[in-house]
C-alpha cells in the first residue's frame, strides 16, 4: 500500500483525505483501532449531557463513505502492534501484515488512568471515544446515579462535570494542581471556581487521586467517576520503532510533520508542534491541531510541500454557558518560559451601556523587554471567542502591544462598545509597562 | 485658555479628557455648537426604534460632569463662527472672542441636504444628534406616519429602515449607487437586499433622488423621510482659516493629528486619516476612529507623543439582527486601489454541526502579487463582529493569505467549527492564487 495511515480520526482522516486530494491515484489504507471514525471527539460532552441525541450525529463519515466517495479503505478494530520500518512493514495485533511506503501516524492521546487503582470499575469512565460516550450515557440512563466525581479540571473534566450537573447529578470536581484548565492561570482558576460554584458543582484543587472506591472518592461519596487526567501522547508504537520523541514526550516532526524516519510522518494529539511564542516545541493536543497537521502530513506523504508553522496555544471552553478562553501564556506561564511579564486585566461591557450588555474580563500579558504581547485570558459571553481570536492573530504576527492598541475594531451598539475590551486593556496594559 | 476644544462629541471631548489626564493643570475649554454633549451618536437609531427608552441613555457625561470631574469647561450652544490663527482667537457666533494657545478642531460631519428641495419639510428628518433623535421619536409618536421613505442606504440608513419597521411602517430604501452600506461589493449589498426584503423593507439602487415631495419621493408615497444621504466633513471653518484640506475634502494631518497650522489639531468625523492597506489618506468617518484620533490630539495638544497609525476600515451594522461586517477592501475597491485582487467566499457553519449551527458567509480579498489580504466581507450572527476583526488584525500585521491560514484559533462546538470558516476562506482563496 502506497500510504497508510495509523489512526482514524481527526488527524488521520485528514491526512488521508488531502493526500487523495493530492494525488487521485494514490493507494490509502487507514487503520483504526477502534469500532468507529470520523467523529468529533470535541462533541463527546454534549452527547453525554443529551443537547445532542444520537451517537451518529457526532459521526461525520462512515468507512462505506471513505470508500465510495474518496477511495479511501478504512479497517475499523484494526490495531497496529508493531512497525517495522526497515520492512516498510505493520504487524497488525490480528498478526496481519501490511506493507507501506509513506506512513502517517496518528494514534492520538489517552487518558492515563493506570496510577489510579479501581479505575478498571464499572462505574468509572473516561470520555475520549464515541465508546466512552455511549458506555456513559447508558450508565446514566440504566443505573441513575446521583453523585459524581471528576478527576481533573481540564476542558473535558469541566465539560463532563457541566454535562453531568444538566442531568441532575451533584457534582464534585478534584483537580492535582492549584489551576483549572491546564493553565497556571490564578485570575481564570478563580473564575472557573465562582462558575461552578455558581453551578453548585463543588471543585476542589490540590486533590492527588491515588485511588477509586467503590463508593468514593478521596472520602467524597460518589456513584459514578469521571477520569479526566494524566493525558498522554500514544507514542509507544512510534518509540518501539525508533522514531524520535521530543522533550514534551510527543513525537517530534518537522514543519512538514516528518519524523526522522524518512517518508513516516506523525500528526494529532500524538506529535508535539512549534510553539510560535516561543519558537521552542510544545504539546497541547487540540481537534483543530489535530486536523491542521493531519493535513500537512497527508500533503506531505502524497508529495507536496504543504507545512506547518505552529501554534499559539489557542483554546476556549463552555461551562454552563459561560466562556473561558486562553491564548499564549499566562503570566505565571510566561516567566517560566523565560519572559519578563507585564499584565493588565479589566473588566468592561461586551456591547454598548444601552444595549443590555453583560461583562467580559480580559488579561492581557506582554513581555517587558520586547513589549511583545505573549498571551491572554477572556472570560464572558460568546464574544470570548472572537475577541481570543484577535489576540491569537497579534501573537502570529508577533504584534506589540502599542500596535495591538491601535487595532481599527469594529463597533456598533449591538456588538461592542466604542473602547472594544481589547482596546480598554491594551491601554491599561501600556501604562503598566 | 491654553487648550480649546471645538466640538462635544467623540472626538472633542476624547480630546479634552485625554489632555487633562496628561496635564492636570491645562486649562480646558470645549465649545459645542448644539445643546447637548457627549452622547453616543451610534445610538441614535436604537432610541429612534424605541429599544433605548430615554434620551439620557445616550448621554455619557453631562457638561456638570466635566466640570467637577474633570475641570474641563464645557460650553453648550457656542458655535465657532471663525478660527484666527494669527491672532490665536475663535470668534464666536455670539461674538464672543476666545483666546487659545492649543487648539483641537473636532468638528464633526453633517448629511449634507442643500441637493435635495424640499428637504427642510417638517417631516424630514437626518439622523445625525440627540435633537434629530428626540424629533423623529416625538414625530413617530404624535403624527404615527404609516410610511418612510429612507434616502442613502450607508449604515444609518439601514439602520433607520430597520428602527422604522419594527415601529410597524412600511419601509422604503431609495440609493443613488449600485450597493449597499456604501461599499461597491455587489454580494454584500445582494446580502442586505435579501435581509431588507426578509423583512419587508423595499430596497432600489440607482434612486437619484432631487427633491422630497410632501407626500412621496420618486413616486414612492410617504409620510416621512430619513436622510442618510451627502455625509461630508464640517471643514469649512477649518478651510477658512488656512487649514489645508487632504484630497478626500476632509482635515489633512500627520500621524499625531497636527494640521499644517503648528498647534491646531483635528479629530474625528471633520478629520482624514492614513489606510493602513495602501498608506494613503482615507475618510471614513466612524466612532472608534473619532474617539481615537481625539485621544490622540488631545495627547499632542498637551504636550505627550501619541500617534495615530491610521485605519483599516473595519465596520459592522446590524440589520434586523443580522450581522454585515467589512474589513479592508472590497474586490472592486481593491483593484481601484491599484491591487490585483483575488477573492474567495464561502458560506460555513458558525458552530459545530451538532451544536445548532447557522450559517456565516466569509468573502476573502488578497492581493495576487504579493498574496496579502487585503479585505473581507462577513454577513451572519453576532460571531461575524469577532472573526471581522481578527481579519482586521491581520490586515494591520500586513498578513499574507498563506499565514492568515495558519492562525490558530479557538474550537469548541459551542463557538466554531473545528476548521474556522475564516479558515476555510483562506485555504478556498489560497486555491484561487
Amino acid at each position: 500500500m502506497a500510504l497508510v495511515v495509523i489512526g482514524g480520526v481527526a488527524a488521520g482522516l485528514s491526512a488521508a483525505t488531502r493526500a487523495r486530494r493530492i494525488d487521485p491515484r494514490l493507494e490509502i489504507l487507514v487503520l483504526e483501532k477502534g469500532p468507529d471514525i470520523s467523529y468529533g471527539a470535541c462533541g463527546l460532552p454534549y452527547f453525554v449531557e443529551g443537547r445532542v441525541q444520537d451517537r451518529e450525529a457526532l459521526i461525520v463519515y462512515t468507512p462505506e463513505y471513505f470508500r465510495k466517495e474518496r477511495k479511501i479503505e478504512v479497517r475499523t478494530n484494526s490495531r497496529v502492534a508493531s512497525i517495522s520500518h526497515p520492512r516498510r512493514e505493520l504487524v497488525l495485533e490480528s498478526g496481519a501484515r501490511v506493507p507501506y511506503e509513506k506512513l502517517v501516524i496518528a494514534t492520538g492521546a489517552r487518558c492515563d488512568t493506570s496510577g489510579i487503582s479501581g479505575a478498571d470499575q464499572p462505574h468509572v469512565f473516561t470520555l475520549h471515544t464515541l465508546d466512552d460516550a455511549g458506555r456513559m450515557r447508558r450508565f446514566l440512563a440504566e443505573r441513575r446515579p446521583r453523585r459524581a466525581v471528576v478527576i481533573g479540571a481540564g476542558y473535558i473534566g469541566v465539560e463532563a462535570a457541566d454535562a453531568l450537573r444538566r442531568n441532575g447529578l451533584q457534582v464534585t470536581v478534584l483537580e492535582r494542581s492549584g489551576h483549572a484548565l491546564l493553565r497556571d492561570d490564578p485570575n481564570l482558576t478563580s473564575a472557573v471556581a465562582r462558575q461552578l460554584d455558581l453551578h453548585r458543582v463543588e471543585f476542589r484543587t490540590g486533590i492527588d487521586v491515588p485511588s477509586i472506591e467503590a463508593d468514593s472518592v478521596d472520602g467524597v461519596p460518589c456513584d459514578m467517576v469521571v477520569v479526566s487526567a494524566g493525558f498522554k501522547p500514544n507514542v509507544e508504537l512510534a518509540a518501539d520503532a525508533g522514531i524520535q520523541l521530543g522533550r514534551t514526550g510527543a513525537i517530534r516532526t518537522d514543519d512538514r510533520m516528518e519524523t526522522n524516519l524518512r517518508g513516516v510522518f506523525a500528526a494529532g494529539d500524538c506529535a508535539e508542534v512549534t510553539h510560535l511564542v516561543t519558537g521552542r516545541p510544545t504539546w497541547i493536543p487540540l481537534g483543530t491541531t489535530a486536523n491542521k497537521t493531519g493535513r500537512v502530513a497527508g500533503a506531505a506523504a502524497a508529495g507536496a510541500r504543504d507545512r506547518f508553522p505552529g501554534i499559539v496555544g489557542t483554546s476556549i471552553v463552555s461551562i454552563f454557558g459561560m466562556a473561558f478562553a486562553t491564548t499564549g501564556f499566562s503570566a505565571v506561564h510566561a516567566r517560566a518560559e523565560g519572559f519578563d511579564p507585564v499584565s493588565a486585566r479589566i473588566e468592561a461591557n461586551n456591547r454598548a451601556r444601552y444595549y443590555q450588555p453583560v461583562k467580559t474580563t480580559v488579561e492581557l500579558v506582554a513581555d517587558r523587554t520586547t513589549r511583545r504581547l505573549v498571551g491572554a485570558t477572556i472570560v464572558g459571553d460568546d464574544s470570548a471567542a472572537g475577541r481570543i481570536n484577535v489576540v491569537a492573530a497579534a501573537l502570529h504576527a508577533r504584534m506589540r502591544i502599542d500596535d495591538f492598541e491601535q487595532l481599527d475594531l469594529c463597533y456598533s451598539p449591538p456588538y461592542s462598545p466604542v473602547w472594544d475590551p481589547l482596546l480598554i486593556a491594551a491601554q491599561q496594559l501600556r501604562h503598566e509597562l
